[in-house]
Protein backbone atom coordinates (compact mmCIF):
# COMPACT_ATOMS: atom_id res chain seq x y z
CA UNK A 1 0.00 0.00 0.00
CA UNK A 2 0.92 3.66 -0.20
CA UNK A 3 1.67 5.76 2.60
CA UNK A 4 -1.70 5.92 5.12
CA UNK A 5 -3.26 9.60 5.59
CA UNK A 6 -3.95 7.81 8.90
CA UNK A 7 -2.06 5.39 10.50
CA UNK A 8 -3.58 3.91 14.08
CA UNK A 9 -1.28 1.48 16.30
CA UNK A 10 -3.04 -0.59 18.69
CA UNK A 11 -0.96 -1.97 21.55
CA UNK A 12 -1.53 -5.63 22.12
CA UNK A 13 1.44 -6.03 24.49
CA UNK A 14 0.92 -9.66 26.57
CA UNK A 15 2.30 -10.06 30.02
CA UNK A 16 1.94 -12.79 32.55
CA UNK A 17 -1.15 -12.58 34.52
CA UNK A 18 -0.89 -10.74 38.37
CA UNK A 19 1.95 -9.22 37.14
CA UNK A 20 2.10 -5.76 38.30
CA UNK A 21 1.68 -3.17 35.52
CA UNK A 22 -1.24 -4.79 33.81
CA UNK A 23 -1.00 -5.10 30.26
CA UNK A 24 -3.17 -4.33 27.41
CA UNK A 25 -3.30 -7.84 25.87
CA UNK A 26 -4.84 -8.19 29.65
CA UNK A 27 -7.42 -5.91 28.50
CA UNK A 28 -8.57 -7.81 24.77
CA UNK A 29 -6.86 -5.28 22.88
CA UNK A 30 -6.71 -8.26 20.76
CA UNK A 31 -10.07 -8.01 20.12
CA UNK A 32 -10.19 -4.15 19.58
CA UNK A 33 -7.79 -5.01 16.96
CA UNK A 34 -9.51 -6.87 15.36
CA UNK A 35 -12.51 -5.41 15.53
CA UNK A 36 -10.74 -2.07 14.24
CA UNK A 37 -9.61 -3.97 11.20
CA UNK A 38 -12.77 -5.48 10.09
CA UNK A 39 -14.77 -1.77 10.93
CA UNK A 40 -12.28 -0.45 8.40
CA UNK A 41 -12.59 -2.88 6.23
CA UNK A 42 -16.24 -2.78 5.85
CA UNK A 43 -16.02 1.20 5.60
CA UNK A 44 -13.53 0.69 2.39
CA UNK A 45 -10.75 2.52 4.57
CA UNK A 46 -7.83 0.35 4.08
CA UNK A 47 -6.25 3.02 1.30
CA UNK A 48 -6.73 5.65 3.73
CA UNK A 49 -5.89 4.42 7.17
CA UNK A 50 -3.24 1.69 8.19
CA UNK A 51 -3.57 -0.24 11.52
CA UNK A 52 -0.65 -1.44 13.11
CA UNK A 53 -0.53 -3.82 16.45
CA UNK A 54 2.89 -3.22 18.93
CA UNK A 55 4.49 -4.15 21.67
CA UNK A 56 4.47 -1.57 25.00
CA UNK A 57 4.43 2.20 24.33
CA UNK A 58 4.07 2.93 28.19
CA UNK A 59 1.17 3.69 30.11
CA UNK A 60 -1.00 0.31 30.61
CA UNK A 61 -2.47 1.31 33.31
CA UNK A 62 -4.64 2.73 31.02
CA UNK A 63 -4.94 0.74 28.33
CA UNK A 64 -5.97 -0.41 25.35
CA UNK A 65 -3.65 2.17 24.27
CA UNK A 66 -3.88 3.34 20.63
CA UNK A 67 -2.13 5.80 19.13
CA UNK A 68 -2.82 7.72 15.77
CA UNK A 69 -0.33 9.55 13.17
CA UNK A 70 1.18 11.27 11.84
CA UNK A 71 -0.92 13.82 14.59
CA UNK A 72 0.78 11.96 17.30
CA UNK A 73 -2.59 11.71 19.65
CA UNK A 74 -3.38 9.08 22.02
CA UNK A 75 -6.52 7.16 23.41
CA UNK A 76 -6.84 5.64 26.71
CA UNK A 77 -8.91 2.44 27.61
CA UNK A 78 -10.41 1.99 24.01
CA UNK A 79 -13.24 0.16 23.97
CA UNK A 80 -14.98 -1.69 20.85
CA UNK A 81 -18.01 0.46 21.41
CA UNK A 82 -16.22 3.40 20.90
CA UNK A 83 -14.82 2.30 17.69
CA UNK A 84 -17.75 3.78 15.29
CA UNK A 85 -17.09 6.90 16.86
CA UNK A 86 -13.42 7.14 16.83
CA UNK A 87 -13.52 6.12 13.17
CA UNK A 88 -15.66 8.61 12.38
CA UNK A 89 -14.91 11.23 14.17
CA UNK A 90 -10.96 11.38 14.06
CA UNK A 91 -9.94 8.67 11.43
CA UNK A 92 -12.57 10.71 9.00
CA UNK A 93 -13.50 13.60 10.00
CA UNK A 94 -9.57 14.47 11.07
CA UNK A 95 -10.99 15.48 14.63
CA UNK A 96 -9.99 13.43 17.81
CA UNK A 97 -12.47 12.65 19.66
CA UNK A 98 -11.53 14.28 23.27
CA UNK A 99 -13.33 12.35 25.83
CA UNK A 100 -11.49 9.41 24.86
CA UNK A 101 -8.22 10.78 25.07
CA UNK A 102 -5.11 9.84 27.02
CA UNK A 103 -4.38 12.97 29.95
CA UNK A 104 -1.42 14.66 28.41
CA UNK A 105 0.96 13.49 31.75
CA UNK A 106 0.52 10.03 30.19
CA UNK A 107 1.31 10.12 26.94
CA UNK A 108 3.53 7.40 26.23
CA UNK B 1 7.51 10.40 29.39
CA UNK B 2 5.89 13.13 27.29
CA UNK B 3 5.24 13.40 23.76
CA UNK B 4 8.21 12.52 22.16
CA UNK B 5 9.67 14.70 19.14
CA UNK B 6 10.63 11.12 17.08
CA UNK B 7 8.80 8.04 17.58
CA UNK B 8 10.34 4.72 15.79
CA UNK B 9 8.55 1.69 14.78
CA UNK B 10 10.39 -1.62 14.43
CA UNK B 11 8.63 -4.46 13.22
CA UNK B 12 9.39 -7.57 15.33
CA UNK B 13 6.75 -9.75 13.23
CA UNK B 14 7.89 -13.30 13.65
CA UNK B 15 6.49 -16.04 11.09
CA UNK B 16 7.20 -19.75 10.75
CA UNK B 17 10.88 -21.10 9.24
CA UNK B 18 10.09 -21.32 5.29
CA UNK B 19 6.97 -19.03 5.16
CA UNK B 20 6.79 -17.60 1.53
CA UNK B 21 6.25 -13.89 3.42
CA UNK B 22 9.07 -13.89 5.45
CA UNK B 23 9.45 -11.74 8.28
CA UNK B 24 11.69 -8.56 10.27
CA UNK B 25 11.91 -11.03 13.13
CA UNK B 26 13.19 -14.03 11.09
CA UNK B 27 16.13 -11.00 10.01
CA UNK B 28 17.32 -10.33 13.60
CA UNK B 29 15.07 -7.57 14.08
CA UNK B 30 14.91 -7.92 17.62
CA UNK B 31 18.61 -7.64 17.79
CA UNK B 32 18.37 -4.41 15.85
CA UNK B 33 15.40 -3.22 18.41
CA UNK B 34 17.18 -3.69 21.39
CA UNK B 35 20.75 -2.18 20.06
CA UNK B 36 18.54 0.92 18.70
CA UNK B 37 17.04 1.18 22.49
CA UNK B 38 20.50 0.97 23.82
CA UNK B 39 22.20 3.64 21.87
CA UNK B 40 19.41 6.48 22.54
CA UNK B 41 19.88 5.51 26.10
CA UNK B 42 23.75 5.88 25.91
CA UNK B 43 23.02 9.03 23.98
CA UNK B 44 20.79 10.20 26.79
CA UNK B 45 17.97 10.78 24.10
CA UNK B 46 15.39 9.11 25.80
CA UNK B 47 13.29 12.28 26.27
CA UNK B 48 13.24 13.04 23.04
CA UNK B 49 12.94 9.66 21.00
CA UNK B 50 10.45 6.73 21.69
CA UNK B 51 10.78 3.25 20.29
CA UNK B 52 8.48 0.83 19.85
CA UNK B 53 8.40 -2.76 18.46
CA UNK B 54 5.43 -4.21 16.23
CA UNK B 55 3.79 -6.46 14.27
CA UNK B 56 3.67 -6.53 10.60
CA UNK B 57 3.90 -3.07 8.60
CA UNK B 58 3.78 -4.45 5.42
CA UNK B 59 6.89 -4.88 3.05
CA UNK B 60 8.56 -7.85 4.68
CA UNK B 61 10.19 -8.73 1.70
CA UNK B 62 12.45 -5.60 2.12
CA UNK B 63 13.25 -5.92 6.09
CA UNK B 64 13.55 -5.31 8.78
CA UNK B 65 11.19 -2.39 8.33
CA UNK B 66 11.46 0.70 10.74
CA UNK B 67 9.11 3.49 10.71
CA UNK B 68 9.72 7.13 12.45
CA UNK B 69 6.91 9.20 12.60
CA UNK B 70 5.77 12.32 13.05
CA UNK B 71 7.17 12.47 9.08
CA UNK B 72 6.26 9.02 8.28
CA UNK B 73 9.79 7.80 6.80
CA UNK B 74 9.81 4.21 6.73
CA UNK B 75 13.07 2.57 5.50
CA UNK B 76 13.75 -0.90 4.61
CA UNK B 77 16.64 -3.63 5.56
CA UNK B 78 18.11 -1.25 8.31
CA UNK B 79 21.31 -2.96 10.02
CA UNK B 80 22.83 -2.52 13.29
CA UNK B 81 25.55 -0.92 11.55
CA UNK B 82 23.18 1.48 10.39
CA UNK B 83 22.34 2.99 13.90
CA UNK B 84 24.84 5.44 13.89
CA UNK B 85 24.26 7.24 11.05
CA UNK B 86 20.29 6.56 11.69
CA UNK B 87 20.56 8.40 14.50
CA UNK B 88 22.77 11.06 14.34
CA UNK B 89 21.29 12.21 10.50
CA UNK B 90 17.79 11.94 11.22
CA UNK B 91 16.75 11.21 14.81
CA UNK B 92 19.01 14.12 16.17
CA UNK B 93 19.62 16.42 12.55
CA UNK B 94 16.28 16.00 11.38
CA UNK B 95 17.09 14.68 7.84
CA UNK B 96 15.88 10.91 6.87
CA UNK B 97 19.09 9.21 5.61
CA UNK B 98 18.27 8.76 1.81
CA UNK B 99 20.09 5.56 1.59
CA UNK B 100 18.90 3.39 3.68
CA UNK B 101 14.85 4.59 2.60
CA UNK B 102 12.15 2.12 1.77
CA UNK B 103 11.03 2.68 -2.20
CA UNK B 104 8.06 4.74 -2.08
CA UNK B 105 5.89 1.99 -4.27
CA UNK B 106 6.59 -0.11 -1.16
CA UNK B 107 5.86 1.90 2.22
CA UNK B 108 2.98 -0.05 4.22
Amino acid sequence: MAKPEKHVFVCTQQRPPGHPRGSCGALDSFSLFAALTMELDQRGLFQKVQVTSTGCMGPCHKGPTVLVYPEGVMYAGMKQSDLPTFIEEHLVGGKPVESLLMPQEDWG
